[in-house]
């Protein structure tokens, strides 16, 4: 770890105070086009708005209202609706840093007014306890989610902070945060919260105001957790990581966003103070989860019924959980050990999971969401209810908001700072993690400027060109990711590449181009044995895509239930996307699915187009599998 | 349909209107020795008696008595306590009406008293709703569970009247059932209760009394159903089987316990009221529910999250929920088609079922109990705490008891009247459909009567020999159930037999004898291919049983991750039971589960015992799988 960083007040969603890289700002790096442009576009222009309509539209926002007004028997929504406001705060803060829209500042200023109304005189902040006919605060700290919502509201705040507005929202979330360190001090109550998130918010407002009593108390919370306060529950204390202290865990369990929320905080704190033996802790603790509790598509969660990880290699396809804001939850925790350590594996998990978990869930037109990410579809779902929030896990299409919605707001916040997840700099270098056309100004650690433009059509193909804009004196390195998939088949100007890393260090002048080439072509995966679930099956991969095959894709009246990959078979590009050779199964139907022989026989072949799983589900109503059985050769 | 059953007071737990066969009492059956003998007789030594402390213990029974003091608040337990304490007085009334204890009457009639203290005057009884400091009567039909209670109250006075006692409970139980058809008769709440369980109880009442208005009172609650009258909830209305009318549903959905007594209630309500198409509607649902939606040891429900269903061919081994109570309502469904059409194919459901998920609930002692019933477990499961009630769903060994604990009852009132199930009558014939040793003495339909034998060793062996011990004049038929898996493959008497049923239809004379040879031989099976949970796997089977591989006789620190059953093995009996040729495979591990090509290699050649499903756990921890993968010839 050399990189120092000072500079706390810049658009940048996650500055640790040390670490192998250093993160860059939106006032560095801008998305120029392609995949994550569109998505940035849509995010600003439909998705915030209808996060806004539909927090309205269903009272949350309202609920500050009814708190002021005493009327607090009509507040709606869940324990935690506060955390979604404070959400949708924090996407409109980032996407203000990004495109400076005053309708933005006026509309967080106005809901931040409302919430700063509502504001005890000590801090403590709730629409749902504390007031005349509610329950007492902290009367529930298990399921209250009172500490889960200041989270919230702070990372609202260092968003707002870091865009150059110190504001309302600010002046609240820093009277929220004192109380917290009051209350929950070394000599106030030795409590957690049931649902972490309150640490990695007070190690960021720590990191932007240079107040280390923030960074103490995050330690504190982080250090009591796994001490059985919590009561013992029907799911067992690992549901909220109370079960063991963080140090000694061995891998991520339970409820998934609760698990990688708090990890994340621990990569924080241990950077933060210094804690290298907890940094590797939860390094190998998050990679014995990569290994072994992982979908294909990055996505965590293998448990309907507590929203968990299961045991090791339990990832059921059609019961995936894979929770969009637990692919959140990872992007955080894979974001910061790549910070902390420079290792690229943690931006391939980045990408993995960005491309195929947090693009997943919101529809094409940006207006409908997916809460949980299954595999495998095995019935068509039905069309959400435009006018009505769903049940976050009903086996249907995109909704346009859910009962708990946790992840329109979340993925809302993710997609308009994403931009800082791009590229980092070291001392004398730029790594580019994420291979996005973009322009990156942005200033070496020995101080040097440097200016760098990245085109690329990646995903659809695998050349990447950075042009050099403006070079500084001097030797300066540049160096570009090689996704794991493409390791021993990559090229840098020509020459092969060995290796996780593409590197160019020599001196550069305006106009020259370092010239990546990855190998997209698709490409088929299995599973490691264990995962019983995808036994005898397939996917097929393209780049950093997962695909899938869509009944929408096949003949009328054939569900996905029928698609086998040929034996032999290797997918291919084609005009239309990506095929492989397949064959329809012929069964007999009998009275009971278990006999002495299989009651199969292949049937026509097939020519069988897939499509990136990503995108599924847009078409109307479909049954749909990422793992596709193979035939046997 | 021929036989029509006019004796309504006799020791049967089921006495349909009509029917093909004619159901035979606990003084008509008497078990004399073998498998289900012996868990009959801890049953009545160890379960019942555990369960009564237990209800005892945690407050069950005294919630009566904190009803009548007005100490409400120190009720315990769930709102559905009550049924718990009249499934065990259930129990107890066929273990009585079995053995004659006068001790279990004493205590029927103690605990019966109580019951009727807290009786309103108008019928209405409940611990948990009603009294000052209480919710009203009927304030959440959805999940109040007040017609579930009373269903259960009244099967218990069913199971006392029928045994010979026109007692207290019974009274009680009356007066309840008077209450529910006033309060939800043609003129009265048009509503249903959240669980199923009322219809199935008040129709045996109706059988048992002579008193009509019982059946329509069940039949109206049957007709009502569907119609959407419960709140739509997360997991949609069909948890409660409300979404669609029985008459117009296709397959068994929801709560898997709720749809099995919704479904046996069905099968009641179009018997004895002539309803033919009802009857054809509901036998097409079960039976594409056992079609596409059962495990291989004949559980039901695939979901934790809503104890449900899932989709057709959703069947994960690790997360089969396959609840205890859903077996036994699989079995009281397969029960009534049986005795409805003659089909002996229903005779089938109930020894698998009987066999591999209600034996397997009990410990070997009796004083423990499976809720769930997985085919896999991945991680060797934690000891119950013999001191506490346990989470209902956490991965661990059978506990004594559970916070929500349906099963051990459930269990108990299956086996004290399992011996009603073992055969039927026709007019001029006995149906043997389970092969126990036992003593059958009956009339049939043709008032002729007849005394039998049967002595076996099954499943240990499959020779079945049935001696005549009294023989009528004429002709007489004997048939014997030959199980789906002995079809083709068994003998009577030395000569093939063709067909699910073998049957002698001759004179007898006292001494005769009948033989049976079914083959009991381990067999492979495997499952339809669309069952993704377990392709490329087999389990192994002999006879009724299913069987397992368990850690327990692997060698030292091997899990059942890595065993494989050989290409082209076939399993065996030995003298410490059944083997299979098989190996253990390695593996590298990775930092990623997914790759071009698999990670494994066969690694030593290893000899797998098996054991009975049925059976596993009870050695201490260990992990556990019924589907073994197959190596590829």
């Amino acid at each position: 770890m050399s990189v120092t960083t000072t500079a706390t007040r810049r658009p940048v969603p996650v500055i640790p105070a040390r670490g192998a890289l250093r993160p860059l700002g939106l006032d560095e790096v801008e998305l120029t086009g392609g995949f994550w442009a569109e998505r940035q576009r849509r995010n600003a222009e439909v998705s915030i708005p209808h996060c806004d309509h539909w927090e309205s539209r269903v009272g949350w926002i309202d609920n500050f209202r009814h708190a002021l007004a005493g009327t607090v028997e009509q507040r709606t929504g869940r324990e935690f609706a506060d955390s979604d406001v404070y959400k949708l705060l924090e996407a409109m803060a980032w996407e203000s840093g990004r495109t400076s829209d005053p309708r933005l500042d006026a509309r967080i200023e106005e809901i931040a007014l409302l919430v700063e109304a509502v504001q005890d005189d000590d801090g403590y902040v709730s629409t749902k306890y504390g007031r005349p006919g509610q329950e007492p605060r902290y009367t529930d700290l298990a399921w209250g989610h009172e500490l889960y919502c200041f989270g919230h509201l702070i990372q609202a705040a260092v968003a707002r902070l870091r865009t150059g507005h110190d504001d309302t929202l600010v002046r609240v979330a820093r009277r929220a945060a004192d109380h917290v360190c009051v209350e929950f001090g070394p000599s106030g109550r030795d409590d957690v919260c049931g649902h972490p998130e309150i640490e990695v918010a007070l190690v960021e407002l720590a990191r932007t105001t240079g107040e280390e009593r923030y960074l103490e108390q995050a330690r504190l919370f982080l250090e009591r957790r796994g001490r059985g306060s919590l009561p013992d529950i029907e799911f067992g204390r690992a549901y909220y990581q109370d079960d063991v202290p963080v140090r000694d865990a061995e891998v991520l369990r339970g409820h998934a966003v609760r698990a990688l929320y708090l990890t994340a905080a621990a990569v924080d704190v241990a950077v933060d103070t210094g804690d290298d033996e907890l940094l590797q802790t939860v390094r190998d603790q998050f990679a014995r989860t990569l290994a072994r509790r992982t979908y294909l598509t990055g996505g965590m969660g293998s448990h309907h019924q507590d929203e968990a990880y299961g045991d090791d290699f339990e990832l059921p396809s059609d019961r995936a959980y894979s929770e969009t804001c637990a692919g959140i939850g990872s992007v955080m925790v894979a974001w910061r050990l790549l910070l902390a350590t420079g290792d690229t594996r943690w931006a391939d998990v980045v990408e993995r999971t960005m491309y195929n978990v947090v693009a997943t869930s919101p529809s094409r037109a940006g207006d409908a969401f997916f809460y949980t990410n299954p595999l495998h579809k095995r019935e068509p779902g039905e069309e959400a209810d435009p006018d009505e929030a769903s049940p976050r896990a009903l086996s249907r299409l995109r909704a346009p908001w859910f009962e708990v919605s946790c992840c329109p707001t979340n993925v809302a916040r993710t997609l308009a700072s994403f931009a800082a997840y791009v590229a980092t700099v070291s001392d004398d270098g730029v790594q580019i993690h994420q291979h996005v056309p973009s322009r990156i100004a942005t200033t070496l650690g020995d101080g040097r400027e440097v200016e760098l433009e990245v085109e690329t059509s990646y995903p659809d193909d695998g050349d990447v060109v950075v042009r050099v804009v403006a070079a500084p004196a001097g030797e300066v390195s540049i160096s570009l990711r090689v996704p794991e998939w493409s390791v021993g088949r990559a090229s840098l100007d020509g020459e092969p590449v060995d290796g996780p890393v593409a590197t160019t260090r020599r001196r550069f002048a305006a106009g020259d181009e370092v010239r990546l080439r990855l190998d997209v072509q698709p490409r088929l995966t299995v599973a490691d044995d264990r995962v019983d679930a995808v036994r005898g099956c397939a996917a097929v991969e393209r780049g950093p895509l997962v695909l899938c095959v869509e009944s929408t894709d096949l003949p009328a009246g054939v569900g996905v239930d029928r698609v086998r990959i040929a034996a032999g078979a290797v997918p291919h590009d084609l005009e239309d996307g990506v095929h492989v050779s397949g064959e329809l199964v012929e069964r007999e139907e009998g009275p009971w699915p278990y006999r002495s022989r299989p009651a199969t026989a292949p049937g026509a072949t097939l020519d069988v187009r897939l499509v990136p799983y990503h995108d599924w589900a847009n078409r109307g109503p479909s049954t749909m599998r990422v793992w596709i059985p193979q035939e046997r050769p």
